[in-house]
């Protein structure tokens, strides 16, 4: 039920942790294990915490950045419990879980974890479709990074054991929105739409807005195709359409 | 909002998980933890996986037996990942917790976790009116027990993060509820309805009756005097009766 459900784990420190999550894993049949930074799921506390989820340890994969982590899922999550600028559209574990079911139910969803002392950083999050927060006290609201994972991994559970409902919406792997992204960010600076110091900060307004929706393939495509035309008419093509205006031919 | 949630760990083998268990509470605002056996909460680990939650370790209360950790405590729910004749009426964590919070109302809630390797025994569980179970994948159900813990802490939080809905019933608490379970076991033992080999098996299903029901103290008083009753008409009590009768004397 959870098999298309893959859980990033950004550069963690403790091995210990990396164990902890394979275990959790395993209890809610969860098996798609990726870690961004150096593995070390060979170590002994990373074993030793496993137990019975050792195969799932044994089973992850290794890749040096987020974005080769997350390239072939249709949905790529992050982990907050922090608020701000940049998380402000978080939303709970629970109100989550369906989005994210509905989505691996045809499709690779990725929920990302950072490193124990500062979680996922804003540039981190420039991956992310969604936010997820777990709510927690305000005394203290740093939850340990396996934790944090095993209390998701349950609500997805929880959640795969109602009835699936399909949305109807089949997402488009994270690498074309990507791809889409750096289409974007050249128009969009070749204009002057965008920040050229952060371009970042006015991108995300969009990352939310499209991670909402959901995008299709066929979205990416219609988008894609508009945000070339951009580039296109911004570097040569408003010569083009200036010389046919001239002449009165039309543009289309 | 959790003030009255004590979580009890039952002869814990980890003191990393002892940490990691006061580190969870913190998280979601409990601060009552009792150890039933070996305390080692000023062991390396303990601390180290505590992180902010040091003071909750600190203020953790050692008891020698399960009886004395709860026995202040108006409800006490016992964790099982097993199910079986004694675990076949236990209810989800998510099911569970507005009746716990309820309870918190006015009165201490426990919930007891059972040692690493097997969890609670069925003699733990006669210490236990009410049963929780975490839903976890049949491949691999038993959960880490800190990894148990802060599942139920977060349903709890989010439960009482709810508005609070008070049942009306007002817990009486464990003691006086095991006062009046040691009156019954006499009493019942001497009339010959409990089996002298294994009482408990008998006196498990009013527990699991009584803990659905909830106990309030009035109801405590009733039941200790109607067993008070059995046993001395069962053994002196009943010549007292004959003699009335023979007499035509009314009997109360």
């Amino acid at each position: 039920m959870l098999q298309n459900i893959r859980i990033v784990m950004v550069r963690p420190r403790g091995s210990g942790n990396i164990g902890s999550v394979a275990r959790a894993m395993k209890n809610t049949g969860a098996h798609d294990l990726a870690i961004v930074g150096a593995a070390r799921t060979e170590s002994f506390w990373a074993k030793a915490m496993a137990v019975h989820g050792r195969d799932v340890l044994a089973g992850a994969k290794c890749f040096p950045t987020i974005r080769e982590a997350v390239a072939d899922c249709t949905l790529v999550v992050g982990t907050t419990c922090r608020s701000g600028l940049y998380r402000s559209h978080s939303q709970t574990a629970r109100e989550l879980a369906p989005t994210a079911l509905a989505a691996a139910h045809d499709g690779k969803v990725a929920l990302l974890f950072g490193p124990e002392d500062h979680g996922l950083s804003n540039k981190d999050l420039e991956h992310c479709q969604l936010l997820l927060t777990i709510p927690t006290h305000p005394d203290y609201q740093s939850l340990n990074v396996a934790q944090a994972a095993v209390i998701c991994l349950y609500e997805f559970y929880v959640a795969a054991l109602a009835p699936a409902q399909d949305n109807g919406i089949h997402r488009a792997e994270a690498e074309n929105i990507e791809r889409l992204f750096d289409i974007m960010r050249n128009a969009l600076l070749k204009i002057g739409f965008l920040d050229s110091e952060n371009p970042e900060h006015m991108l995300l307004a969009f990352r939310r807005i499209f991670g909402r929706a959901g995008l299709e393939a066929k979205d990416v495509r219609i988008l894609t195709g508009m945000f070339r035309q951009i580039e296109w008419y911004a570097n040569q093509g408003w010569k083009v359409v200036e010389e046919k205006e001239k002449r009165g031919i039309k543009i289309r």
